[in-house]
């Protein structure tokens, strides 16, 4: 290969990282997101359908921003907005854009166009972007694409959703551990198909099942004569590519690792993952909790009303069944309530701060558990800390409350009677909050998901029950 | 440098990644956690004070299963466990354990044995472990280290505590442009002071100030008599050494960064942050929103009993005075409820489903915020949104409520009270969860820490009153 023809092929040429640290950017703010005025000029020129002047204004940005700006601009404008700046729509736009409107846009595009844009794309971008869509569209774009790119793709579909098969990436350096460091470099300098960014090769056998790992600068630190062998970590994190993607971070995270060799049933490695796919998959399993935890389903401010809300009535509809258990609860005190009203203005903070004091345990039981930190090990101490936790706030809250009743109210045994039901309730709120969610885990299912719903139900119910039981049985009502 | 010289320096010799697919490994389950009867074994050979046997069994671990073993046995057995593995106790041990479970054994130890640590790790490492310690272990702990290492962790501590100064490593690769690539392969095999784990070399200009950045892979794939300019990237991302730590985490995600220059305030190259450490902090920063929803503070398991409680404390009793607010809007309806106790009964079903409610969207919001989706340019088109959803949900529920209420009750208007209420309710709620989040956001809070607080006061304060006055005013109650 000539000086000449590498030239073109170079990185310095073909790819840049972003300008960020330019404070006197026009488009950015200091926080590193599109200002409003800027956004307003595209949208104002997208409505005056001035093609030429919403292309000079995006022409300068990163491809991550303007991934951002067809989320930020409305849904009705984002198809023009595609077709203003069709040169621009290249491979990182699509691949750093929010699923939802990925899909949309996707799915508004001929199949042709989605193909095309489909096989300039990596193999795990690509995937991403077709296996959203409905299976007639994928058939449609999958039909128009080159027969390797269409291969490779139904393979990665082949495997699970949100599986390591998924989302690896088909390009990868793999060479005999018995190579040089200078036969590699000579081998990665003469071959142009072999990827451009790639940060660890991996040594296989005949068989192709990896045997050692070199990160790049060990090999630039190694004279020419020294074999693979001699560089390589022979110990090292393979992924079967059936591992489910939360998994796969978690290891990423704990092993600290930069890329992984991805190996089939067979042991053979057929692919990679490097850490910058992984890290948007921290961040959603990560802030997902917030989201299950309240039902509000994916929770992401792209995704369809109707999707939103079918995700958030269940819950709600939920919610109001178990808030029934609760009124039932009540329910059986009508009596005791009529002889003192009082009652009723009072039993909605003992089961309202129980319900709050629940779901503070509960958050970071579901935490502990999504973080692998709590296992069956440290469990019973989990448990003996948020019962010791749930005893200090009991004492202090029940304490504030009764002196708060009995000074008010001038009726010391309300004052007593509400501060031993909210201790109860606390304490209740406690043994909830940790034991719901180690039951669901041991039960294999999702912590996150359903824990709320029993615990809020345990809280509201019990507070009901103790505070207008001790109520009923104090002889406080005549 | 001769071979034999560099093949004790060797990272296959010296470093080792870890076996983690090994089904039939003896310590770590399906999940890659330890065992439980691994754990127990190990606690066992501590209580007997067979610290040989402890040793035997910690060998074979990886040093992040050891910092995971420190977390799952017992806090006064983590002494004896780091006395009978001295030698294991190695810089990645320390570096992975959790905050708490590290600081509290630095305390425990010895200052020059802490020292001695802190020596042998990484600036950030170090920094790290030594920021946490009270200013007066901190101050003995520097006094007994290397004049450089104290002077370099000094100078990062005095950066903001969560700034990229802190985190940065100090250990870059640095070289004048004009170099060509043969040159640098032989600058790297030459210095063995220079680091043996990056991913990027970093071009300088004379005064130090980053010009470009060249990936590893890129430098590999090119003729030796390529000078650096030509395979550079220009463009780059840098961090000012004072840029708060999540919005290092947003860059790194955004661009899908491998690693980042960081600069002082006269733009000089002083370190660079890489990715393996910037998972951390994405995992906890996205992590934390649930976490502080729900007022649990820093919510991890490992935090001493007594600040667990001194956070959550303060939020019930922050609670207990907006729950105050809303028995105060009950008390106002004594009489009417005394007239009807079933509205006692119903009213906490309204006040609740609407905190539901006001959680769903809160969360969505909150959410949104954190990943910079939602700016002033969409902030309207949320809003918008989430009042649509809550209209559809507020239909729905009011609905089922209210036909549910007229059947069990016998009772029309009864029915129909509730449903309005509920309707309303889970209007408010969607309003509350969108515009409360957003307007601490713009008062420069963070929309995470107070929001539920005033959501759930809002919809309680309000579900009563609706209810409880559209009940009065409705002429149901004679």
């Amino acid at each position: 290969m000539s000086d000449a023809d590498l030239k073109d092929d170079l990185p310095g040429e073909a790819e840049d990282i972003a300008v960020v640290d330019a404070p006197e950017s026009e488009s950015l703010d200091e926080d590193n997101r599109l200002k409003p005025e800027f956004v307003r000029s595209v949208k104002e020129a997208l409505h005056e359908e001035d093609s030429d002047r919403v292309y000079d204004l995006v022409e300068p940005l990163h491809p991550a921003d303007i991934a951002d700006l067809f989320e930020l601009v409305d849904e009705r404008e984002r198809l023009t907005l595609a077709r203003s700046i069709r040169d621009l729509m290249g491979v990182e736009v699509i691949a750093e854009m929010n699923d939802w409107v990925r899909e949309a846009l996707m799915e508004a595009l001929p199949a042709d166009v989605v193909a095309e844009i489909a096989g300039e794309l990596d193999t795990d971008d690509a995937v991403a972007m077709l296996e959203d869509l409905d299976e007639e569209d994928q058939q449609a774009v999958l039909a128009e694409m080159e027969p390797e790119d269409r291969a490779a793709i139904e393979s990665a579909l082949s495997y699970p959703d949100e599986s390591a098969g998924r989302m690896m990436s088909r390009d990868h350096v793999a060479v005999p551990e018995t190579m040089t460091v200078g036969d590699l470099i000579d081998y990665l300098r003469e071959h142009r198909e072999l990827p451009t960014e790639f940060w660890e090769v991996f040594c296989v056998d005949p068989m192709h099942r990896p045997v050692g790992t070199c990160a790049l600068s060990w090999i630039l630190r190694c004279p020419r004569n020294i074999p693979l062998y001699d560089v390589m970590a022979r110990d090292q994190t393979l992924i079967p590519a059936d591992m489910d993607q939360e998994e796969v971070a978690l290891r990423f995270q704990k092993y600290a690792l930069i890329s992984a060799a991805v190996v089939d049933k067979s042991g053979r490695l057929i692919g990679q993952i490097t850490v910058d796919d992984i890290v948007h998959i921290i961040q959603e399993e990560a802030g997902e909790d917030a989201l299950l935890l309240s039902g509000a389903g994916d929770g992401d401010i792209n995704e369809p009303i109707r999707d939103a809300y079918s995700a958030r009535v269940r819950w709600l509809i939920a919610n109001l069944l178990t808030a029934t258990l609760a009124s039932s609860v009540i329910a059986m005190f009508e009596d005791t309530i009529s002889r003192m009203v009082a009652l009723a203005t009072l039993m909605p903070i003992v089961a309202g701060l129980g319900g709050n004091a629940g779901t503070q345990t509960l958050a970071v039981t579901v935490r502990a558990l999504a973080t692998n930190q709590l296992t069956a090990s440290n469990a019973w101490r989990a448990v003996r800390r948020e019962l010791s936790i749930a005893l200090l706030n009991g004492c202090t809250v029940a304490v504030v409350i009764g002196i708060a009743v009995s000074l008010i109210f001038g009726n010391v045994i309300l004052g007593l009677v509400i501060a031993l039901a909210m201790m109860t309730n606390i304490l209740i709120a406690g043994m909830a909050g940790v034991f719901v969610p180690l039951t669901l885990e041991r039960l294999k299912a999702d912590p996150a998901i359903a824990s709320s719903i029993f615990v809020t139900m345990t809280t509201d119910s019990m507070g009901f029950l103790v505070f207008l039981g001790l109520a009923t049985v104090s002889g406080l009502v005549g």
